[in-house]
């Protein structure tokens, strides 16, 4: 599609991708930008001022202000894109978010309605993008195989490395909803118990071993009832859309603490997720066969035929911008239809909100890795930077970004946005 | 105290307690008991005759309503008790806490008073209670020394019975807080996979092995800064009050999965909580020494001086109502001041509504277990009934019932309130 707005055919915002977003602009002067660059219609093509936080889209190096365009089009949607979350238009379900998508396609393709949506765009690069709805549960699964592997070997190295109950089912875990936040939050090194393996007893501080974990989210959209699970083929009747997900991870904490009920503090500090998120809909060019799945899972996980929820998602993970992984979403051996269908399989229901992330992207070669801990082997084997330092963890001062990308129609790139984050020194006590 | 309310000098919940709850009556004719016996005035001291949510402070047999009643008084605090959940109240802080719990004491002791609250007051047979607060996140912990024993001994034989972490840190994880309902909530029984020991792969369908967890919760009241942990000596800053929980568990879905990131299906299902909070205020004289801990704590860890929060808790698990187990509260190892602070310790923050759970309270003694996993001994030695029946785990039809006492000033026992729950067959998938 052709869309009037300059330069969007081109980027990696195209109308044929359209993410869902909450921005606020300056002019809330305690909130905005410290440096004033963004003040009252500063870099705004039109008349944006207020600081409270708005629903947008993303289309090329803008954002559609929904609210605003809504009304001025009196769009039945408008209650739902007027609001300051996501959550009302998560729980409008499948048939409302198709129809608000061909609305706004409809809109930044017709040349007769420039005029009427122009003054609703501002310009990305001077809005301050917020956490895009309230979480509800937060689930993390472990569905890469050659990362469950990886650790395995790393934590376990007398054991199987790939748990007996792992082609079986998607396992996973709940963590804290109430520490996740957006991209550019700051990462402050967490404190906590770890035990070296020289000592008897553990030590109290800051974390030794920060490190990532490249996932992707999903974010629930309708919900569902208690006692009514939801099967593999009802996947895109819940689900809304996806996000990039940075599972922060003090390894130190985790390994001392994680047996026999799993990981909490080691992670709980901190989870931050992309701004912009990307309907199904658009993803429909990215849909893939998973792997091969050996021994077959049992018949409630078993992909809906002609149906599967493999998605090739091309991931980046930069450290101070050097690139060291790239990992392949569609190496991931359980789906996420399946991931929803086992977190539901007990009768546990879901809430407008839910987040469930993938677990960790690993692929099978080194260089995609979605860990530091994978990438580093432990710590034996350091990751080098552009800058001829290297890191086997994160250090105080460094920024991890996570970046995708996934296939639109004609061969398009459509961009999944990124999640980053600067790591801060470990606060007194 | 005397009270003028007729019989709350001699209850459970006499004016020394004075737990808050959120209560609706009949009139709302969607929602109100079916049997219709609590119409519009039936039982009802006074005029509530609507069937929308509201908070309400129990004493005796009845119900205060208290945004009726602070709108009668015009008292300051009205817009917080007007309000369908406690979460404003929660978060109001300990002084509020002092200053609204002071009034209402005034008001039910004061003969004076009688004529302008008991309009207010409604008969607490007749009422329907709500799930109190909006529960943010939820995490269990696992701080009973005895059932963690126990625990090992059965799921780990070869193992020592207690984790090598477990007198070092009060072990946690996250629980699903979407699915924690109120005392009578249905417990439909969950279906997952299992494993026989005796079988290569593992099979879907209902659980065979459903429990109970008789444990006490802390409801979160003040929330607390990102990165700024909550020290031992700050717990009556932020928590507002006790529950009782029942965090239901299907053992044989649990043993499958729970290696190695943790219980998942296993417990999602459900958790059940008392109706309603006593707040920390009424508890005053059941703060007793925790046994000694050895070896001692990290810093971050240790009791605060003079001022431990251990709690001499009596609790009570009547199956079908044979009682078959008094757990008490005072053996816990950990106290929930020493778990606020270490599941704060990395800087995760805390939010009005969150909920932990001390973990399965089980004593010394066989009949003090808090689980029929250890009560039955893994299904090897069945609990008897009144009724002559046997269970090793919960039936169809069971009811299980949970209920504590806590010493009040004078030697009078303040009651906990109950949490029930009766199981329902597994749902067709």
């Amino acid at each position: 599609m052709v869309s009037w707005v300059p330069g969007a055919d081109a980027s990696l915002f195209p109308v044929e991708n359209l993410p869902y977003g909450v921005f606020r602009t300056a002019g809330d002067g305690a909130n905005g930008p410290a440096d004033g660059s963004a003040g009252p219609g500063g870099g705004a093509v039109g008349d944006a001022r207020d600081g409270s936080p708005r629903i947008g889209a993303a289309i090329g190096d803008f954002v559609v202000d929904l609210g605003a365009l809504a009304a001025g089009q009196r769009h039945p949607a408008e209650p739902l894109l007027s609001a300051a979350t996501l959550n009302d238009l998560l729980a409008a379900g499948p048939a409302r978010w198709r129809e608000v998508r061909g609305w706004l396609a409809g809109l930044l393709t017709d040349p007769a309605a420039e005029n009427a949506v122009r003054p609703h765009l501002v310009a990305r690069d001077t809005v301050e993008m917020l956490l895009p709805f309230d979480v509800a549960d937060y689930v993390d699964f472990y569905s890469s195989e050659h990362h469950a592997t990886n650790v395995g070997r790393l934590f376990r190295p007398n054991s199987d490395p790939l748990p007996v109950n792992w082609k079986h089912l998607p396992i996973g875990y709940h963590g804290r909803s109430g520490t996740v936040a957006v991209s550019r939050h700051p990462v402050v090194r967490p404190q906590g118990q770890r035990k070296d393996p020289s000592s008897d007893t553990p030590t109290f501080g800051p974390s030794q071993r920060l490190d990532v974990e490249v996932e992707v989210g999903f974010v629930v959209g309708v919900p569902s009832e208690r006692s009514r699970p939801v099967g593999v083929a009802d996947f895109a009747d819940h689900v809304f859309g996806v996000c990039l997900v940075n599972d922060w991870s003090a390894r130190d904490l985790q390994s001392w603490e994680y047996v026999p009920l799993g990981p909490f503090l080691g992670k709980s500090f901190l989870t931050s997720v992309s701004p912009w998120i990307v309907p199904l809909d658009a993803l429909r060019h990215a849909r893939v066969d998973p792997p091969p799945r050996e021994p077959e899972p049992l018949p409630y996980l078993r992909d809906a035929p002609g149906d599967p929820w493999g998605l090739d998602i091309e991931l980046e993970l930069a450290i101070n911008g050097t690139v060291v992984s790239r990992p392949p979403f569609r190496s991931m051996y359980w789906t996420p239809a399946q991931q929803l269908a086992h977190l539901t399989c007990n009768g546990a229901s879901l809430r407008t909100g839910d987040l469930f992330a993938s677990g960790t992207v690993s692929g099978p070669e080194p260089g995609q890795r979605g860990s530091l801990l994978e990438l580093s082997w432990g710590g034996a084997d350091p990751v080098w930077l552009a800058d001829g330092t290297s890191r086997t963890f994160l250090a105080d001062g460094d920024e991890a970004t996570i970046r995708a990308w996934a296939p639109g129609p004609g061969g398009i790139r459509l961009g999944l946005g990124e999640v980053r984050g600067r790591v801060e020194p470990a606060r007194g006590h």
